[in-house]
């Protein structure tokens, strides 16, 4: 990244910049601290790494060292400085204090502090409301060792000490007393401060902004009685913002804040409530709850962290900033970051002054940002990963506030990976748990420029990534003509049907108000590659009028409107925006190679014609796991046909039409043997209800009965006759196949011959028929005696010999419990977690737009179930399932996979692993994305049961 | 019975005519003989049952005598005569030949036999295709024995004796070899028999069939061979029927069959290929798949009974009866048979003589009759039930050849099970046992008179038990008119909808084409108590033209025309069919008495409205288990009110609507809980999808717009948009009261309200509030907290104290899986089996009409897993919720019950028993059958757990 981009821009990009407006605009221009004390000034700046080598007393570090890992002997200890603990510490001093602890030892200059054990918390359960005895003593002499580390004194208004102070248990637990800032201020405290740092108003900002979160969070009072009197204020004053507000104007807001509150003066008061409403928060009711639903311990208890702060704002050798120790849009080895001086985080945050690159900083202080580079040389080695640090300098001495892995693009994610594990940095398996494999999006699909300017006009669900844009249109028919007419076109539609197949082919995007993440569109959208936002529920569409409606603006867009959408985060955006391509990245390449060196599950694709497992291999499938026969009978030479066959009037006229779909089919089977000759493809047998693939207009149904020359009020009977109420718990899969075993037949047909013209051409055909929706054993038993006998048919007429497996779909509750009964009649099996997941929450993917949005919004769902495999739910469905598989005679050979939507889900892949599956299957663009959760499931699955 | 019924007839009413002319019509005029013996002779008829006590060498029973249990000491042992068995030895012997070795042994005149024991076959296929040596002596050393028995000499032409020959395993089992009929014949002992029978047609006749017989069980020739060539004999002599065919023919025929097969002349050959038959039947592949789908250990084998025949039409002093030891249709303690003189069981069937009640054999031989009365009373005491026997007259001597329980009405299942306990022959517990708790629909409904004619021209699904007859009416509104000028009316539909209940109520029966046993027709006739035939696939109706056409005559029947359903078999008849009542039968309320002293499970009633609530009370009902508060939403004055709520453009809209609603339903519950007194009262909150209360019919939606004063397109879009694919699966149960939590808390509000008022009149309501369709545990949190904060919220406006439960449906996959994270938020929970079997198949019970029927046909499921819990999947899961609520804090404590429609199913109430549910809940009409099945569980649950 180039100077020209500014920290801002890139925090934005890296999603962080909330968390850091969050925390900074609480304490404009107050860091943790010391300042001018004598230690500091005795050893200079230049020093402090081995200052903060030993920073305190001997007897502390050799306690520590004598006891590195027994918590025990430390029991009736309650007061830990911040270097006497390290970061394995979480379950005594709560993951903050163990954190701040870590970067204390490892020689970071962090402002000293101290934390009061988790156990402690539990002793003031019984002496509740007074602190256990003798714990003010405890800490008030760690205060005494930061009084003289910092120089400053606590509660002495012309040398104040102030501290934050947090609560913090082993497990992050929001509900809990999250921060009081700026403790120990008083009036006193203030005049002195504001004297000081002669900027008397944050210092008074940051006064009543303590008096406020104090009040809230010690006190229990709310935030609005304070928010009230500020907007009065401001609306007496005619002030349309803070920044209007000056000195006397806080000063002013101090003193009507203490007139509503009863914040003691005394800091020592001040710092024993705080104590005390730390530990009470770990009794809320709502922390409670958190526990109970998150089977979190009631034992744990919370720790509380006291630490210093620092200034950044004391004159021109102070300053802040922000570095990261590699180009996090890039990747490139290089350090990056921006530096202001005399100021604080809320100046860098407003955007009034414009920071630096690190250059002026050298040009300034070349000793510091020696130290500077030091530090993120030390921070690299330490954490093995590229940090993202905060800083400050209180005159020429720098702290360093918080270092975390740094987010990162998906680019500099795969080079920094690539590049630490040829520095040696990293080990491949740390470098593949190290990228995120949802963000690999970015290498296989364009993706908008994180520079470029864009406008959302609305939202829908994140439904096949990828972005598209185009002219609007809202017929397939018409998205067909334009597109051939070279236009780029973005289909719009209520939701989309089996007639849309050909229009979402053609167009650069779709985009449906209804349906999930599983409806139609985002299925075959996923399985296209092509860019879908579902369930858009921000528009409304008229498809008589043809119109599209934004309800957040109430603006109507008519046919040929220009729009973008955004698969990957289901955004809408006005216009064209412009994108950027990142294709075959020769890092990503390496990543993918160590990624198949290193996972155990076999990546296969949902593919379904020849051009899907054509894109499947070079996407690096290793088979079909599901090619859905159904997806054939679509395209304008078939569709008719399979609609003679379905509306026939007999089984003889029925044959006949079967007849002419067989050699449609067997042709793209022989086909997709041939691109994937050498791995197994599965077929499953036709799946939907029938009425699917019939037209419901009217007028269609007409001109259907015209063509193939029957009368139409019969057709419109029969397709009438063959409507579901509920067609996805109806006359489909196996069911179908039992009730016409004619169309199982001409599919099996189809399959051994596709494959015995493949082998004759030279190829290696490995065909596998899968029978969906079984519940029965006996449906399986009959079904896959059906596809025996039928190829045993055509293997005798051909006089051919050919290895052919025969499975089962596993995607209903009752064939998960009942899957060791299902087994002998099984070679593979597959979950197909769509369906399953539909079943055992009682969930239509089609309408689910009705609840999920509200669901996901209201937490009642963490996670959508149709993107992430329910591991409580469904999972548990599945573990008994391989259970039962793998407990029928044979069951280790049977091979077990998924290959429903989840099976590009990096979280869900896991949980294959973990299940000992054989393989996941999911749409030809996630393949890569597969592969790498794969091997990270792997590595992580090793790690668990080394 | 009177003498005026016949014997065919009343074996018609019981069902058992299938299983008779079966039998017989493979063995005209011959049954298990020993003749005209020395033995016999000399001993006399009249001393049979000494002669039998001890009919064999003292040897053998003394053998049996000193080890009488254990088998080990007879493992060398491999043949049995008959009495060296006991109906215990059914592993040894199999089923069949350890009933017939009881027979013997407790006095029963049986044609002697042997049986060769199970654990020989095992040997068997070790010596393969011999059999295992030294097999041969053992069982000739059985033959002289029965030879000396019956004086008669097997192979020997001149006094033949003959051998049936069946197999049997300890479990009963299709797919292995069945009966070999007339073994030893050929054309001596035709010839000779023929001669000393003086009957050469018969005689031919059973030649030809033991060719046929022989031919196609053990040397697996096809039937269709001899069939043809039966057929085109009696072409070429235009002969119309088997009844032309001579002796001539029939020994001419014998001549042809001869021609095409190999059955070799020997009978010792013929015995020695039957018996390896046998065997070898038990390796079969249908056999094979069928103990490996129903865990059948290969290992027990099958044994071989032979058995020696005889013969009923030897002359005067001959015959052949049938009779039972009770009157089967009354139940009255008085015997009941038929007997026809020098006949064989044949003539019975055919008709061609008119057998005789057992007065003519009094008569005729007095002695004899006296004999059978004894064998009546052994037969019954033994049992210790009434018994249907058959038995054959040889020259004077009376042979039993079959005895079993017999089958009976369910008024004469009653009154026997009565009569027996008080007679002292049997406890109550058995009497409970022995009725059939199905039949007890005759208690509870009007029943077709068994001895009307009727003209069955439809079949669909008993949906709602009780018989209706009815002019055709085809639309609820004219159904409610017709019913008010005082017709009958049958209501015929292509399938109901919430806009049909007032039809359905004005109906004397529901028939509908579409639907399964639970759809809407058939639940809600069921709740009322209607009768209704569903899903017959059988009729066509046209709504438009009025019209219905019986698809198995094409014949079109019209508006008017009259039919009479049965909905407890699913027929439907032609015109009006004679009915006979059976309402408060002294004997039944004794039995409901006795099941209420000895059951566990709380028995209640799905019940909607306050008249449902009365009839429940009068059948037993002990709480409503579910009362689902959307049913009182239908009724002229209420649906508006209910569509009005549905179409509000916005929650002010929508309050003042259900605030319309609450008085409504608060006065209904009032009500309930008046009736329901003392008793507890779940009321589920609303459930259905709102698409489901609204119009679809243009016209109507008009008609409603200009009701309410809304726009008409406006109210058909809103409709529209309401629209799911999969209802079943989408936008209902709590998502509902999550999406609008106002239509709960007016629910709430309304139970609340309403058990106040109860109480302040002197009543004791108990109310429960039970939340549908939860899969995940934060839902339940939510809902319940509503409902509680409601509840709340009246009790302390009302300053009033109130006991009431919230609880749960189990009735999702995933809600059982994971009913432990459910239970902190339960004081009880309700399986909705119907609910939960949907989603555990998949299948949609508004659409299985399209498989299910075909899926019961072929047996690929042996039930209707919405008539009876599939214990199997289904079962897996509220095992695992029971588990789930038990194992949770207080989870004893929780009462568990099931109210889907399986709750009043005797095998699913015998599954809740063995899951130690609380209780079970069923239409009111089937509470008093829910009542003895609950008994009957609790009795067998005991039995087992002893």
């Amino acid at each position: 990244m180039k100077t020209g981009t500014s920290l801002a821009a890139l925090l934005c990009v890296l999603g962080a910049t909330e968390a850091f407006l969050g925390r900074v605009s609480f304490l404009p221009g107050i860091r943790n601290l010391p300042t001018d004390t004598p230690v500091a000034r005795k050893h200079g700046p230049g020093i402090f790494m081995s200052t903060l080598k030993s920073p305190v007393p001997d007897t502390a570090q050799t306690q520590h060292a004598q006891a590195p890992t027994s918590l025990h002997v430390r029991d009736s200890k309650r007061v830990y400085l911040f270097n006497e603990g390290r970061k394995e510490d979480k379950a005594l001093l709560g993951g903050k204090g163990a954190n701040l602890a870590e970067m204390s030892n490892i020689g970071l200059p962090v402002p000293p502090g101290f934390i009061i054990s988790t156990a402690t918390c539990l002793q003031y359960f019984d002496s509740e409301p007074n602190l256990p005895s003798g714990l003010v003593e405890e800490y008030m002499t760690a205060i005494k060792i930061i009084e003289a580390q910092t120089g400053k004194e606590f509660g002495n208004p012309e040398n104040p000490l102030l501290f934050s102070v947090r609560s913090g248990a082993a497990i992050s637990m929001p509900g809990m007393l999250d921060t009081v800032l700026s403790l120990g201020m008083n009036d006193e405290v203030a005049a002195a401060l504001a004297r000081k740092s002669g900027n008397p108003r944050w210092v008074y900002d940051t006064y009543r902004r303590f008096l406020q979160m104090f009040s809230n969070v010690v006190l229990g009072m709310k935030m609005e009685v304070f928010d009230d009197l500020l907007v009065a204020y401001k609306a007496s004053k005619e002030y349309r913002s803070d920044t209007d507000m000056q000195a006397t104007d806080w000063e002013e807001m101090v003193r009507r804040y203490k007139e509503v509150t009863t914040v003691p003066a005394d800091p020592h008061e001040q710092l024993q409530l705080a104590i005390r409403a730390v530990f009470s928060s770990w009794m809320t009711p709502r922390a409670i709850k958190y526990r109970q639903y998150n089977d979190i311990p009631e034992t744990l208890g919370t720790g509380v962290t006291v630490q210093s702060m620092v200034f950044g704002n004391m004159g021109e050798d102070s300053g802040t900033g922000v570095a990261f120790t590699r180009n996090p849009s890039t990747g490139e080895n290089v350090h990056f970051g921006e530096y202001l001086q005399n100021a604080c985080g809320e100046d860098v945050v407003a955007g009034i002054r414009t920071p630096e690159d690190l250059t002026g900083l050298k040009a300034q202080n070349p000793q510091l940002y020696e130290e500077l580079l030091r530090v993120f040389d030390l921070l690299e080695k330490h954490y093995r990963d590229m940090q993202d640090i905060e800083f400050t300098v209180e005159k020429g001495k720098l702290y360093v506030l918080q270092c975390r892995s740094g987010k990162r693009t998906a680019k500099a994610a795969v080079t920094m990976a690539v590049e630490m594990v040829e520095e040696g940095l990293i080990s491949k398996e740390e470098a593949l748990l190290r990228i995120d494999a949802k963000q690999m999006d970015f290498f296989l699909h364009p993706t908008i420029d994180p520079s470029a300017a864009k406008t959302v006009v609305a939202k829908g669900l994140p439904a096949s990534p990828g972005v598209g844009t185009g002219v609007l249109c809202f017929t397939s028919d018409e998205a067909e003509v334009l597109a051939k007419e070279g236009q780029d076109v973005l289909l719009v539609r209520k939701e989309t049907t089996a007639e849309d197949v050909h229009g979402m082919k053609s167009a650069k995007g779709v985009l449906t108000q209804h349906g999930g993440m599983t409806s139609h569109a985002a299925v075959v959208a996923r399985g296209m590659g092509a860019p879908c936002v579902s369930g858009c529920h921000e528009i409304e569409v008229d498809n008589a009028k043809e119109t599209l409606t934004l309800l957040r603006s109430g603006r109507v867009l008519h046919k040929g409107d220009t729009l973008t959408i955004d698969g990957s985060t289901g955004e809408v955006m006005e216009g064209k925006v412009a994108l950027i391509r990142s294709t075959s990245d020769a890092d990503f390449q390496k990543v993918l190679d160590w990624a198949d060196e290193l996972r155990r599950l076999r990546v296969k694709a949902n593919a379904d014609t020849p051009d899907d497992a054509r894109k499947a291999r070079e996407l690096g499938a290793e088979g079909i796991g599901l090619s859905r026969t159904e997806h054939m009978f679509f395209g304008p030479a078939r569709i008719d046909v399979v609609r003679e066959m379905i509306l026939a009037n007999d089984k003889a006229e029925r044959l006949k039409s079967l007849e002419k779909l067989f050699v449609f089919q067997k042709e793209d089977m022989r086909e997709i043997f041939s691109v994937m000759s050498g791995f197994p493809v599965t077929f499953r047998l036709l799946d939907p209800p029938l009425h699917e693939f019939l037209p419901s207009e009217p007028k269609d149904i007409a001109a259907l009965a015209g063509r193939i020359g029957k009368d139409a009020t019969l057709v419109a009977n029969k397709i009438k006759a063959l409507e579901e109420v509920n067609p996805m718990l109806g006359l489909r899969g196996c069911r179908l196949g039992l009730a016409f075993p004619e169309i199982s037949e001409m599919q099996v047909r189809a399959v051994i011959h596709a494959a015995l013209e493949a082998k004759a051409q030279g190829y290696d055909p490995r065909p596998e028929i899968m029978i969906p929706l079984v519940s029965v054993a006996k449906e399986l038993e009959v079904a896959s005696a059906l596809v025996h006998a039928t190829a045993g048919q055509v293997l005798e007429e051909k006089k051919a010999v050919l290895e052919y497996k025969v499975g089962t779909m596993l995607e209903l509750p009752r064939a998960c419990l009942n899957a060791r009964s299902l087994a002998p009649m099984m070679e593979f099996a597959s979950f197909g977690t769509n369906d399953l997941t539909q079943s055992t929450f009682g969930f239509s993917r089609d309408d689910i737009g009705g609840f999920l949005p509200r669901y996901l919004e209201e937490k009642i769902l963490e996670k959508d179930p149709f993107a992430t495999i329910d591991v409580e739910g469904v999972g548990q469905l599945m573990r008994v399932a391989v259970e039962g598989v793998r407990g029928a005679e044979g069951g280790d050979d049977k091979a077990l996979g998924v290959c429903g939507e989840q099976g590009g889900d990096p979280k869900s892949v896991q949980f294959c692993e973990e299940l000992g599956l054989n393989s996941v299957s999911c749409s030809p663009f996630r393949v890569p994305i597969a592969r790498l959760a794969a091997a990270q499931a792997a590595i992580l699955h090793k790690k668990a049961h080394k």
